[in-house]
């Protein structure tokens, strides 16, 4: 699948033997003490190269670990080795292929990171998300995954973004939660942010009473199977007595719906502007080497002033008030993960002027800018693929999401069509 | 002075010709087109190393520019060099002395900075605050300076505080502003804020009706002579016919005071914690070479859980609430901006447990913590060493804070005691 940048199996081996010895003595340092786990290559690991996706950082190698890094090496996990990543995190694909098949993307940007969980090579793996580069992996690859609250996880140095969070991908909710919680423990959250909540271990399941459906802007680009199967799952989730709650039976479903109906294009306008300094050195100090999809986001935030940008903020954050206020209505969020089963390699779907090779956003856009918890179940196959489901929370209820999560996965069957 | 790091003379002589061309021509780039411009060595230079303060980063070469200093060529100013910073931003001091007295500190951070302002080097230096580390070496060294509303201007990748900003050092109140404002204008604010409010030029004088005087954690640290000379101003102020509010004559103003009266050490732990991640990336990539202040530091930084780090923030935020609340009591806030002048080389002083030589941050730990705009005024002198008063306003109101510093920088008499 060439979803692995580089592993380095001497300090990998190193580090299990260190943990073995540490169960032998009665000593472990975490639940998590032992557990193999691939690393983003946008994060940094003292012991390998950070490439970033880019041939502009293939010698970049900056003998540091991530916050995130740090905190799993203190936990006892084996740092395996770096997964790969599409160009700086945006849409150019790395050469990595989707674990189900060899024709499709695994997703990105977090691509390496979804493949390998996708082929039970690792429990766990670190992601990162902007706009829908963990849980859209995540969804084409059949993990569980973490994009937790905004701020939740200590980003450390990669801070270019208002909007971008550290994320987890596993096997399994259990690894999931106890990778997330085993991270904050140790290096918290974001600089200023209060860090992921929750015990240690995954909540209890919750049966929510009710759901809300998010159409956002992936409804009305559904393909029809995965249209069908996710109402199966609905169904199923009525015969289960949770209340089924859409924009049309609700007002307020429709006032949010409304508020988030241009997700797409207020992150790529927000992410345009914040990139266009970074972006800048690299065509300064490089002259070339940025990929069409990226000059082209450059191209935009160029013509950004700086009150295109506020006025772009203030509609994010009137989503997000929009989304506050239907707190009352619902326990969770659901909807798919993505529009569809992985697309074909050689596809080109556009999403607001930016081709992307990895799969469309339009589900992910939306809980990327609302910095609102959201979980992924691999629920669903469509066409021999996978496709995952989403549960999206509050801000800071990341447990409670896992919660109602584990009871949907303990819950309601997968289907395939 | 020893306040220049580096100075690179001829991209600087490059620069100013090519300024003088367009001037020449009539199409100069901004207000600030061809001035020269120091640039404190934590930032990024592409043509310069960035070896902040620290002999771990001697050989730090980024070859890229901070967003501000790209805003700051793109404006057509001339970057002319390096100044000196302690070490990482913090209390370890480099070696520059005062320009009004080489046997006392110039302040820090941002000594060089400071420095060069006050020995009319420049025009213009960029600064950086994450507790005082602009407005008391402006204090200290004659200088005016503004310390943003939080955010305000582009941090770019030096993101690894919650409460740290970047500043301008200036001869004039004039050329502060127009250099705060063209960086702005090009690099907007840190992501995720709406950046500078303000026009191009400097407000209109503002005469404050009523200002409040805040004590923080300064006034029973003032000295006697200084106390003198504020108080003097403050007469000088009822005299023109501001109303002075203090803290035993307003109820609100007195839970003000005690809201921010331990800002000193709520900042002292909000940073350490913030920086424990990369501070033990340097001790375990280098295995030494940290100050004994910087130690003493991380050791705080590894005795606090998440937990204690989130009641901080909480404080800090009852804090910033606090300040909100009396923003119908008066056009803004006034204060020493330093508890004295300068103090000599040799100082030990001893800011909540860590020890500093460049002077304490009683008045100015306040202001980073709350992220209020603040501008000092050079207008007094004790002992034949300047002093700055300091005006604080409501966050995003840093071009009315700056016509009021105007009013009163044009309508009170500087003082000498």
């Amino acid at each position: 699948m060439r979803a692995w940048v580089e592993i380095n199996t001497q300090e990998a081996r190193l580090a299990a033997d260190a943990s073995t010895k540490r169960y032998e003595q009665g000593r472990a340092l975490s639940a998590i003490d032992g557990m193999p786990i691939g690393i983003k290559d946008l994060l940094m690991t003292k012991d390998m190269p950070t490439r970033m996706g880019s041939p502009l950082y293939e010698n970049n190698f900056p003998k540091q670990d991530s916050a995130c890094v740090q905190a799993l090496r203190a936990a006892g996990a084996v740092v395996l080795g770096k997964t790969v990543t599409t160009e700086l995190g945006m849409s150019h694909p790395g050469p990595t292929t989707n674990p189900f098949s060899p024709e499709h993307t695994p997703g990105g940007s977090s691509s390496g990171s979804a493949a390998v969980i996708g082929a039970c090579m690792v429990p766990a793996a670190i992601g990162t998300q902007v706009v829908g580069s963990v849980i859209r992996p995540a969804s084409f690859c059949a993990n569980y995954a973490l994009k937790p609250t905004m701020g939740a996880l200590n980003r450390g140095e990669r801070q270019g973004f208002s909007q971008s969070h550290i994320g987890v991908h596993a096997g399994s909710l259990t690894d999931m939660w106890r990778v997330a919680t085993e991270i904050a423990k140790r290096s918290g959250g974001d600089p200023g942010y209060p860090g992921l909540f929750g015990g240690p271990e995954l909540h209890a399941a919750v049966r929510p009473a009710r759901l809300v459906v998010m159409e956002a802007q992936g409804w009305s680009e559904l393909d029809a199977d995965t249209r069908s199967a996710f109402e199966e799952l609905l169904s199923d989730l009525s015969g289960a007595g949770v209340e089924i709650i859409r924009r049309s039976s609700h007002s307020m479903v429709e006032l949010f719906e409304r508020a988030i109906g241009e997700s797409l294009e207020i992150t790529r306008d927000v992410c345009a502007y914040e990139m266009r300094w970074s972006l800048e050195n690299l065509v300064q100090q490089f002259g070339g080497g940025l990929s069409d999809s990226l000059t082209s986001r450059l191209d935009i935030a160029r013509q950004m002033t700086i009150d295109d940008y506020r006025l772009v903020l203030s509609r994010r954050e009137a989503a997000r008030t929009a989304h506050a206020l239907i707190a009352h209505i619902a326990d969770a969020i659901i909807s798919p993960a993505s529009i569809g089963p992985a697309p074909r390699l050689d596809n080109k779907g556009v999403d607001s002027g930016v081709v992307h090779t990895t799969g469309l956003p339009n589900y992910n856009a939306v809980t990327s800018l609302l910095g609102a918890p959201t979980i992924t179940i691999p629920l669903l196959a469509v066409g021999g693929l996978p496709v995952g489901i989403q549960v999206v929370g509050q801000q800071h209820t990341d447990d409670r999401v896992a919660g109602i999560s584990r009871w949907i996965a303990e819950t309601i069957p997968a289907r395939s069509i």
